[in-house]
């Protein structure tokens, strides 16, 4: 069996998961979300944030949480802005197009937007009303490169959104790998402060699925409940995303496994560094994209699982490498001893 | 704390299928359906409905699955016919319409359809192309009212939508609590060859959630992936919807706990019949709809909860009662004693 | 060549009409609705219904007008409420529904909602998130059966409406036909002050084809004209429109054509009623339904064309007479003739 | 009053629509495209593209054309790919996605796309099923840049289509000044050969307004009526549309218009290729797009009104000048004076 450094939902969740299902298991509760644990949850949330007034909302995945709040908040003919690598391009089928709305792409290097990439998009679209009209920004941290948002960023991102009349949303299905991640100086409240809507993924960082949707905006919060239920999100028994945001969110188990996941990257990133090899960008979450001659790349296929990125040129491709909560020490290990031994 | 028979989604899950998945929980797998035991699910699933070249896909609810099916079967300017009391016309926020689709409601006390419900519905739609052309037929098994199909309405069914170029869709949120019932003599794989598509529920009948969608028409077969990732349905950790379901379909737990739950419906309304209470409808199933005064139906609530369903005078109203694998005989006791010290 | 009353939109336009395309023909104006004609022709009809603040949109046709103005308004999980004849519900093709909205329909004889009528709706629309939420009442005026509101009637829906934070939307396809109706006491001004938003037919009153949507609520007029041309209803020559309106608008020619489109009917029916012909409905506009023997009904349609309404029973049927702007005196007495010499 | 050269919609339509549309008027017609010179003009349009079986609808613009027949062919899940200048692309608010679609746009200089831009987008979508999938070639002619497609382009791009399973949609607004362009080899019967489905422009040749959607493909005929009644483009008066297209299909009337509006632009072309102007790109349609120096531009504008379309450097831009079947030859001779006396 190899081990696979593909993605970070090879496995099932953190055993406290498990064992809090089973302890609460009996209980009668109401259905939809109306349950204890999710109430309890939802409380620690804001507590964590520091936004009491935020609305809270548990769905099942990353793509129904982005198709969700994005067809919630626009009006049918107003769009989208993303980095041209952003989840809701590419790998969602068409999901936010289905419920309407245009997708307008940024092509940029490291994956992340800013006013500068934004006000050309502006600009070429004052065509009224033969085009749509920009009204979001959707933003990834960490992105689909493994890059972050620097405090400093994210303020100025913030402030131009508001001047323009945009909202800013954030997808945050890695949000637990970006905050804990080494050179990250946002905090949660920074983000509850500076986004309209975003949210802290479950998913990938521990949970059997869930995605906690936390909207700032009052605007954005009416009625917010009707397009859950609308898109088929809303679990009978939300009870089961609420007992596992409720014990991820307590006793700081959800950024312990995504710093965990960060660490088993970094001790890969810092190896192979050390060993002369390069990185398509620079990053410092659990995904890392360092560039292999193909050789070693077929070496490594024997024994470990992992994507091909990108083609470099006929001798070398970047690998895309991912670690999770439950990468094991021994693991990391062995991929480095694999490496060692071709690179010498 | 009282004791509910408001629905049948209240607890959490069967221990087997928390068991299992502690036992599978640390094995990688591939993501999105594509694990072992979402495969070994699927077979068993097939054996069982003797239906080898089904497709098998499983979602996460009900309206997830109502939604994905219709909207994935249906052009644009194609509709829906449904009993008025189905789930999709006014329990599901809108979401077939949401897709595009009208339903067209038809009235019926029973909750089920016949062809004779459905040739009016036909006749009025011949206005082309200035109305929507009914091109789905949508059922429940059991229904909304907890009656269920007999093999001979199935055929029937089926054959004059055959006969009519229409589909045949079969809501099977509760499937396992009508093949269970004492008065049902369809099998599953009459179903399989009956309807173009249908799905076995899992949400109430003991799974944490799921529903898995089974695709008989070779029609329908086509790229139906596609739409479940479209719709924000593909779960990253399909794993947990997998396990869920190869415990269910093993050693005949999915039909246990169906006829757990409707063994202690049919306890309260034999007890009720006996004491002279009347009914909304006969059900065989695990709801079932007393008429009690009004009286009784306050006492009543000071010790469990239930809905009250439809009030049919200024003395008399209909209640819900739902029982489910997880209703214990003592509750059904309680229950009963309730009644009998007011009855006399 | 038989003379039809099957409809008011049987012949081309009113010839000033074509006279005034003649004569702007060779002028260049801006597209889109930017010309000049289309200026005019709005501040014409700003100032007949009394509104300056109004915002005026020409497009092509009442279902446009209709999915144009719902789909502008509603939030997704927002629904219409609609008299089951509302021509939105059973002969647009789902238009309403295929931009994601549910109609709710109120079974109706004479085709207009009350605030009675309404008050059931929304009491059966209470179990939030889990139905669609009522946004928008849609009437007609004239309705589908040729009857009109009466200002009280209007005054009080309005206020209801109100009340109940729902909004107004008159269809008016058939508007010049129900303000020119000889029981009718609604001005323009009336409509312009109790409606949110509402539209002036050009197409079933002498015009080529066109309908005004007048916009009253301030929240509505934002950004209205995007979904004009998302729903691909801009038209680059927006003159045409606007001449016809123009000229439609000038010298009462709208109301004269109107008036002359019921008179007609009128005619019929008092000659019918004086007969003892009995009626389906008592309507004062363009559209009469007399009961009349299937032996005079074949007879007649030797002659003429027209719809068979509804069957009454073995012996009579319920038939449907449009008359329109450009019914000849010669047509209306040709036709009487023929009932006289049958009926006595 | 300036010329304008903003576009070949500026002016009413070719008097001889005029006279026909009077000449008809009073006749009674049965509605939505049943009138019997909608019939007449269809059967022309067959004949003259020989191609007896293939379907024709009237629609009365361009987006509206795209948006009905995109939305018709494509499943849920798939999508369009086009030239990044497609008009589906930029200059319609979103139509197309609005239907629930996504479009990939490619870049091309000359605005057509052949197989080779086509390859690498297939292959950059084989993620399966989190990608959408390409299903239809959207392509234009002329193009949006004034370009034009080869017999042996459009044949190649065919075949190509038909291996790898995609549909051919031609945007023909401009189609007649396609075909009449001096270096055109296509034939209509080419293009009824080659593509799925396609369109004869009318509104930007010399009707009022109005496209003929022409559907070559067998599979995609199928209750094509129902598509264009639900998005509100079946006009009550469809005799309207007959009677344009009839009058411009006889006689050669509409490729007399379409050379007509072409040679004017090739007038002006050719003295400023003589007088040593570069142009953006290479056309023979209607469309020219010279590069300019600012100071030319802005005396030009005095007296002439043009887009300005893109900066070249701080000295020149490249203005777009649209002459049109009304484009007398009066007006091509003062602009070609208004530009020697500066350029000299």
């Amino acid at each position: 069996m190899k081990f696979s450094f593909k993605n970070d939902y090879s496995e099932g969740c953190h055993p406290r998961i498990l064992e809090a299902l089973a302890k609460y298991n009996s209980d009668q509760q109401p259905g939809y979300g109306e349950d204890e644990y999710s109430k309890k949850a939802k409380e620690i949330i804001r507590t964590e944030i520091q936004s009491p007034s935020s609305d809270i909302y548990f769905v099942s995945g990353g793509t129904q949480a982005n198709l969700i709040v994005i067809s919630s908040i626009l009006k049918p003919y107003q769009c989208v802005i993303s980095a041209a690598t952003g989840h809701i391009l590419n790998n969602e089928t068409g999901a936010i197009e289905a419920t309407g709305h245009k997708i307008l792409g940024v092509e940029k290097a490291d994956g992340k937007l800013s006013p500068s990439d934004i006000i050309p998009v502006l600009e070429a679209h004052r065509n009224i009303p033969h085009q749509v009209m920009p009204k979001l920004v959707y933003i990834s941290n960490s992105t689909e490169l493994g890059t972050v948002y620097s405090k400093k960023e994210l303020q100025e991102l913030s402030v131009f959104c508001k001047e323009q009349d945009l909202l800013l949303f954030m997808d945050g299905a890695r949000l637990g790998q970006a905050i804990t991640s080494e050179n990250n100086d946002l905090e949660l409240k920074d983000i509850a402060e500076l986004t309209d809507v975003f949210y802290l993924g479950g998913t990938k960082n521990g949970a059997l699925f869930g995605e906690a949707v936390i909207i700032n905006s009052t605007e954005l919060k009416q009625d917010f409940a009707f397009n859950i239920k609308q898109k088929g999100a809303l679990l009978a028994k939300g009870r089961v995303l609420g007992i596992q945001f409720l014990e991820l969110m307590t006793g700081n188990l959800y950024f312990d496994l995504a710093h965990k996941a960060n660490q088993q990257a970094m001790k890969i990133k810092k190896f192979m560094k050390n060993s002369g090899v390069e990185f398509l960008s620079e990053t410092y979450t659990n995904q890392i994209f360092p560039v292999l001659n193909h050789e070693l790349i077929n070496k490594l296929s024997e024994n470990f699982e992992f994507y091909i990125w990108k083609k470099i040129d006929d001798s070398y491709s970047a690998i895309r490498l991912i670690t999770s909560w439950n990468t094991s020490d021994e693991a990391v290990e062995l991929f480095i001893e694999a490496v060692k031994k071709r690179i010498k």
